[in-house]
């Protein structure tokens, strides 16, 4: 809390000491995480509402990681309306799509991307996903990364689990891209600052 | 002809230039282009069915390239039509999405990006772009142009044009990512080759 002014997220798997980190924070944290099963939509949610904190939902139930992306959508739909149901709104909830390394399992990412998408066109909802887990174990990581990363944020994905000054050309290029950044204002900033390095 | 074994693309806007190649080629070439624009369905098409040829068509018309996604769907519709009334087969026509540059509009590739998505989602027919367009004027380009082809590409193009030599280690990364390298051996036999040279 002293050292950035943006929140922190609590990251635990271990609801008391998700609630001993509530006790004693100052602002708004993002919880890291709820999943479907039903143990953590009991647990979590209520800390969430009554610390008025956010929180990530894995599509995760008591069955697993599925890979059907329709499936892992109705796991998000589930977290979401048991949060809603609490009084928790939709804009403090954001939806891990969860990508598993591709190579061990060809469709991992693409599984991935079509729950992004199929979220994406339903609801407004925040969607994360980690950058990199799905070049786990491969070499020459990092273009690996990068079109994934380029492909999730295109389909709807908003805010990626990245290290933050490794990605951020990524991220300004990928912006350019969807149209968010006229007449590249950003980007070409973002490169003379790194020329002048 | 004598020094590639892959079809040559025949480049011209001059129809006459065009047949005068179309004479003396040898197999089955992809002609670059037809239009929208009525004088090039007329004079462009016929040439393609009496020789047997591949031809791009360019998502333009007497109006010009419009900035509408449904807009150059239909012009793409168009040129099928017209191409297929002359027995001209789907697979031998390559929809070009066309992408202008992002410096000077913002919006230059998410147009492109949508109108992959709409005909990827409506007809089985292949689609190409300009790997490097969108990148035009600006510096930095690479990362650009890598992430640009990674969302054209997940979004439905099937043959970009780029240079081969310098895209292959992203292809390769796209096709893992879309599911089709299993265990990810292409991607690992291309990694290894690198690491030797």
């Amino acid at each position: 809390m002293d050292t950035v002014d943006i929140p922190l997220c609590l990251d635990s798997g271990n609801p008391k000491a998700l609630e001993a980190a509530l006790k004693v924070y100052q602002g708004k944290p993002l919880m890291n995480s709820v999943t479907g099963e039903e143990h953590s939509l009991e647990t979590i949610l209520p800390l969430v509402k009554e610390y008025g904190a956010a929180v990530i939902g894995l599509v995760i139930d008591d069955n697993g990681i599925p890979d059907d992306p329709n499936k892992r959508v109705a796991i998000a739909y589930k977290i979401i309306e048991r949060a809603e149901a609490l009084g928790i709104p939709l804009e403090d909830i954001v939806i891990d799509c969860l990508v598993q390394p591709v190579g061990a399992d060809a469709r991992a990412a693409l599984v991935t991307i079509e729950t992004i998408r199929k979220l994406r066109s339903k609801l407004p909802v925040n969607l994360t996903v980690g950058a990199s887990n799905s070049s786990f174990g491969l070499p020459d990581r990092d273009l690996l990364n990068s079109a994934f990363m380029a492909i999730a944020i295109a389909s709807g994905a908003t805010c990626a689990i990245a290290d933050v000054a490794r990605v951020r050309p990524l991220v300004l290029v990928i912006d350019l891209l969807m149209g968010c950044d006229k007449y590249a204002r950003r980007y070409i900033e973002a490169y003379k600052q790194r020329q002048k390095q």
